[in-house]
């Protein structure tokens, strides 16, 4: 019998030629570039690869922040048929140079600023792979260029690589374990694309902004998505609120992704309420819990648009469940509802199961699995790793949750921060929705301090909005009108400085919290109270 | 490593399951059913096919009009591990025995009207396999019911089968051929809902309307789509201008597909502007030329719609192209737009090949070939037709198209029709959109006729609307201030009788030519001059 056919992400770049092949594929900055052109282009860059020796499922690492040839990079990688693995350049060298000797690459990509690694990594690559130089305005000794070698090329065909064929390593650093490369094939990284595109309504007329760094697993997979519907990306090299708002308006976006910090600078902003926003018609968010006050005030500012949550792991490609646009509207609205991370995507199934690995009840909290075609293949060089992750056929997530009555997944790993004070629990997220709420404040986080009497104390830091001025009491008592006495902060500091960020812009309440300890050791009272 | 985990269309029940349970899954008449009671019964029934002997990859024969029965046969069969094969109502005994023959079924299930071909199926299926009555008011003397063994069943978990497992063998009848029995896996009806429901903004609040028997292509993958994101199905047991718009309006209908005879049959109905038909948001179309002037009639008289066209073959799921809904937009029409078969869906590559099966250029008309996870396992107990019509891993279609400077697919084997008249060549559809611009004209067809002179003479068929008057020499006048005279009827037959129509609803040309050159031999001059 004929073998079946497999999707294959590079079916993903031909739709998007075939459907608008002089439409503007990649934005950015003042550079523009057509279908036509970004196909190409990857085709020319692939034929280096292979003539520079990548064979099939050899990796590419890239390092660089966003620019049209990170994108094209991962084109080029899959169509020259290796492996793009996108490195996360907040690590440090010791960390990069670790996940680099554990991809054993055959070529290294490098943009603006990163230059200096090229020694380290090709020793650490062990085999002295080309290095090529993705940058705009300097270029180690040793790298060879981009743009130069591209234009001498002949462009060649896709090597045919597709269905459960690895296209994608990425490394995800736990807080306990070192950085595991999660595996992730042309399968499942076109389920994701396929999970999402119809909640996102993405399609060949939107237009994506990309502020996040592509090496995070969820711009990493919109990339895909927005490819294979034909959309237009547009890059920013990071996210600064003023300039995602000048943009939206400039290049008329109209699907962005947030997670809750992100919405508070954007309201912070004044540009926010004088531009014109009427394009931006999806917003996702996702990665942190959202403070609902938070999201009544972004969704307030923007009543065109759709607001989606999403939920997932790299190691699900990483979409399993949606919170859908219909959920955040006035009349679907029910307690809890907006907490929720929604509910399973097309092809996923999500369980909850206990510590016998059995199903639970609806209402019953234990471990959420999942499984799909947009399951990863497993941990690059970690079988036993992997085994353990994927019993049974299903990824373990690690994360707690439970079904409600309605079938909509909760994730209470999210508050796993939760407080134990006096016996009573306190979920930190309850506590920061109601400061959240203080028309003073801008962002907030609440977690335990160790507390003698009770165990832990709540505590909170917050950070007001620009001119605001309310005492630490001010913030305590205001919420003592709104929860249960037992849930408000015993103490509260009020921060100047911007709140310490993860990679991927979630707050980092360890690092908060192990500075409250050090200056409680040290003697020197930053709290409020 | 672990096994990569592989779409179910199992998995789209449980998906159903999990986020409407108690959500209304099948409206048949006066009868309703959740999703919880479906997948309830779909698992108890599932038992009974196993423990009557269906074994994984077993072949279950579905001979029904449209119940709730029929939508519920699908997923058991595929529950209990097996194959469903629906057979067409339509066809003649001797054909229906030769299907069963060549599925060698171990159960067969048939609906009321049909409970006589017992005996024929069970000797033509060899094994005497059980046979399951799932009608409402008689059985034959050797069935087994469908309700009672259900209710005596315990419900068993799904078989498990996924991926490129056979899920569906569909009798293809050629006009050249034996019937050919494609087989369709689990990926490739999944394939299909993927490829299809953004386009058709099918999700968990849609109500979709099934007319059309369960037994073809499209209205069987529709089947998968709509349950895989929890919508709901409303059955009729078939097209009746009446009787649908009264459903539309009854239970709200918001997803229904029609030929074009259909939007005729709409439009000449009273009811049609005297009922509300605001649910209805999206109407597919596809199967056979739409004239203009009929689309644009119908989108005037149902302004709250979007309409979309698809294009594809049971061999492929069946959708590979699709002209979306903004393609129907006045704004964004161009000449030719409404004749195109659209772009490719998300999965699939198309191509245009020429007789040396290498890649035609765009404008060059060829052989349109497909390849997609959506594309056959091949004919059933046919390797060699298999190999032939699956070369190099492509659905080779049999249709000539050409893809235009935009990107859209022209599928020009839609107007083989062709006549060629005077060494001129006449496209019937453009005679026939401008006959049925006319306003006493409800259908027609146009076709060559033999002439001795300029070897074909463009000749057309025409049914007047209810009351209308007008003599055929008024309608040809009317053409000839329309289109180009060489183009314009030179004959034309005023019939009062319906078109004859195929399974698919497509006016059968081939057997109006046939009447014509029969009654010409018989010198009974029927044509109106």
């Amino acid at each position: 019998m004929t073998e079946p056919n497999r999707p294959s992400l590079t079916q993903g770049l031909r739709r998007a030629i075939r459907l608008r092949p002089d439409g503007v594929a990649v934005i950015d900055g003042a550079k523009r570039f057509s279908w036509r052109e970004t196909a190409d282009r990857v085709a020319r860059l692939a034929a280096v690869l292979r003539a520079r020796g990548l064979v099939d499922g050899g990796r590419v690492i890239l390092l660089s922040l966003n620019t049209h040839r990170s994108i094209e990079t991962f084109f080029v990688a899959i169509h020259a048929g290796g492996v793009v693995v996108p490195l996360n350049h907040r690590l440090s060298e010791s960390e990069l140079v670790s996940q680099v000797a554990d991809a054993a690459p055959s070529i290294i990509i490098l943009g603006d600023g990163f230059g200096h690694f090229a020694s380290a990594f090709g020793q650490a690559a062990g085999g002295d792979p080309p290095i090529i130089w993705a940058g705009e305005t300097d270029a180690s000794g040793r790298a060879v260029a981009f743009e130069a070698e591209l234009a001498a090329a002949t462009p060649i065909d896709d090597a045919g690589r597709e269905g459960d064929d690895l296209a994608c390593i990425l490394y995800t650093s736990g807080t306990t374990s070192a950085a595991k490369g999660v595996m992730l094939s042309h399968m499942n990284l076109i389920a994701n694309t396929l999970n999402t595109v119809g909640a996102l309504d993405l399609d060949e007329t939107s237009v994506h902004l990309h502020h996040g760094p592509l090496f995070h697993v969820a711009p990493a997979a919109r990339l895909f998505s927005v490819t294979h519907v034909g959309a237009t990306h547009v890059l920013l090299p990071r996210f600064v609120a003023r300039e995602v708002i000048a943009e939206i308006e400039r290049t008329g976006i109209t699907h962005a992704t947030f997670v809750p910090t992100m919405f508070r600078a954007l309201l912070d902003e004044p540009a926010l309420a004088e531009s014109d926003m009427q394009s931006l018609s999806v917003i996702s968010y996702g990665s942190a819990p959202m403070p609902e006050a938070l999201l009544d005030e972004m969704m307030a500012a923007l009543p065109g648009a759709r607001f989606l949550q999403s939920y997932g792991m790299t190691e699900l490609s990483p979409v399993v469940t949606i919170l859908g646009w219909r959920d955040h509207l006035p009349e679907n609205r029910r307690p809890g509802l907006l907490r929720s991370a929604g509910q399973p995507v097309l092809l996923a199934d999500v369980a909850v199961v206990g510590l016998d690995g059995n199903r639970l009840n609806d209402g019953q909290t234990g471990e959420i699995v999942a499984r799909g075609p947009n399951r990863m293949l497993g941990y690059w060089n970690k079988p036993e790793l992997t085994a353990e992750a994927l019993r049974g056929g299903w990824m373990h997530t690690g994360d707690a949750g439970y079904f409600d009555e309605y079938g909509y997944l909760h994730v209470v790993d999210r508050l796993k921060d939760m407080i134990i004070s006096g016996g009573e629990n306190v979920y930190s997220q309850e506590v920061e929705n109601a400061i959240a709420t203080h028309p003073a404040v801008s962002e907030c986080a609440v977690f335990g301090r160790p507390h003698p009497h009770w165990g832990e104390a709540v505590h909170a830091v917050v950070r007001l909005k620009s001119g605001a001025q309310v005492e630490a009491q001010g913030i305590i008592d205001y919420c003592r009108d709104r929860i249960a006495h037992y849930k408000c902060p015993r103490t509260l500091e009020i921060r100047t400085e911007p709140m310490p960020l993860s990679g991927a812009n979630k707050i980092l309440k360890a690092k908060l919290r192990a500075e409250l300890l050090l200056s409680e050791a040290g003697l020197m009272g930053r709290s409020g109270q």
